[in-house]
């Protein structure tokens, strides 16, 4: 078995490697500058340990579990388009660096480069992978669409949220696993197992996300607290928030939500403290510790022996454990 | 042999019975909407005619031929954002119509459906196909960077031009034949001639296109005559003037392309005195020819007895004859 810390080494050694250097640069730079700014790793490692668990080859399982990274690195970087973001990673936007058909086109050529990299991988089961990973990019892109449209919603239900995170961020990661459990060689029905302990995965890791934002550490996170309070973001904070808070709590809530005029900070402490008052950070937390049941319980379905999925389980507590 | 018209038929049925119904609408309405306004499907017709000339059946090409114009429609799509345009068949854009966020992830959804088509293609060449087309879009894009750059600078010359406008159009026209040709049951050497036979039937392509920017009419046409001139844009008409024109037609030429305050009717009246002058018609008209004699000397050398051929020597002209 491979420790996580190897299989991420693996995964960075294979990228620094892959640096392109074809022409013309400024398509390719803006790809390369993506790639180079790093990031956790998360999918590729899932690859890589989903085949593990059921192979000590995972040499076929690289050139896919680079495809989804590259693929997860051009959606973010539309994403940034979209959402007017400056800042990722630490670094300047591809669209703020450069500009904006800019990054357009360099997304269209990485999203490419992700196929690539499916297309060199010798698995017998090559064209389900690349099924897999077809329906998965799009549903990304549906997650993508749904969360933009509940930009401009009043009114987001719970349910319409999980199924958004779950599009936009779930099925990737379990995507991920899927692939790598099937170039392993798993069985139908222990890749869907681990499937199942993605999506539960990916569905506490984005609400963990959604309380890093109000209750996290900017220099952890690498991104400014309070932003989704900023921009109204219906995060499942705010739904729960809207949903629970009554009276004076909801005026003020809903106040602060319609006030243009408001001060980014004054509004990040306002909303921060009705959150407080309601315990919106007990509520979410709790959810987000039964999806790491629900993800482990899948988990522990999966039929190898017990101790093969401890890098699997060490890994989901990181994911999650994010904020202590 | 199917004929031109029995091809196109199935296209356009084939296209209008995949209609996505799926949510969300917001996405997948612009797709439906660009698929819906038509276009000629050269590229589609290309990838059955390819096959057709080795195979009676074309049943296995459908699906990529589809996935090819869908492709090829999703470039427009993006293309059309970066470049700021309308108007395209007639319509408004999908990003004029909609928005630009709309128009990024509908077209990026639309790229995951041109895979999806191919992955549904069940030819024991499977492989191969999905590597022409992979390594054919990372080339578009190149294609479409080079335009873009090319915008911002003082002198194209006409080697730069004429990669661009290959990886831009031609290599699409080629990929289709290769691929269409390798369903078929093609010799690799045939599925070559083939590609070489698109390369220059492409580059004559895009030089009709062009003139036609100039000398075309606007309702055979269907874009408005001169657009070309008013953006500088360095096609091949302006290389070719830069180059041939001399003293004070030289110097009237570079005063018209540095004014910015000329009025558009007048400054392409101006432009295409110049070329009248000096003969750019003619010099790309002969061009063409040229490029036109050579892509039909390739098609001569594919294997396969000639009155097979006629269908796409008939489309061949079709193309490059617009303007009369």
């Amino acid at each position: 078995m491979f420790s996580i810390k190897e299989l991420q080494e693996i995964i960075n050694t294979k990228i620094a490697s892959e640096k392109i250097g074809r022409e013309p640069f400024s398509l390719y730079d803006p790809i390369n500058y993506t790639l180079e700014a790093g990031g956790k790793r998360i999918r590729p490692a899932l690859v890589l340990m989903a085949c593990n668990l059921f192979s000590e080859d995972i040499e076929q399982a690289i050139n896919p579990a680079i495809g989804l990274e590259i693929f997860h690195n051009f959606t973010l970087l539309h994403d940034d388009i979209m959402d007017h973001a400056d800042i990722r990673r630490g670094n300047s936007t591809v669209h703020k660096k450069w500009d904006e058909n800019t990054a357009i086109l360099s997304g269209d050529a990485m999203f490419i480069k992700a196929y690539e990299y499916f297309l060199d991988c010798e698995s017998p089961r090559f064209r389900d992978l690349l099924k897999v990973f077809n329906e998965t990019a799009l549903e990304v892109c549906e997650g993508q669409q749904y969360d933009m449209e509940f930009e401009t919603r009043d009114f987001v239900s719970e349910d319409e949220y999980l199924r958004m995170i779950r599009l936009k961020t779930s099925v990737l990661l379990a995507a991920a696993l899927k692939i790598g459990a099937l170039i392993g060689g798993a069985e139908q029905q222990d890749a869907a197992f681990l499937y199942e302990f993605g999506i539960n995965l990916g569905l506490a890791f984005q609400l963990q996300d959604d309380l890093l934002d109000v209750y996290g550490n900017v220099h952890v996170f690498g991104k400014k607290t309070g932003g989704d309070i900023v921009a109204n973001k219906k995060t499942f904070m705010l739904i729960k928030a809207l949903e629970i808070a009554k009276d004076e709590e909801l005026k003020t809530l809903k106040s602060l939500l319609s006030d243009k005029n408001i001060e980014n900070e004054k509004k990040i402490q306002a909303v921060t403290q009705i959150y407080d008052k309601i315990n919106i950070k007990q509520i979410v937390e709790t959810r987000i510790e039964k999806l790491n049941q629900d993800a482990l319980a899948f988990l522990e379905k999966v039929n190898v022996e017990k101790n093969k999925k401890s890098e699997l389980q060490t890994l989901a507590e990181k994911l999650i454990k994010r904020i202590s």
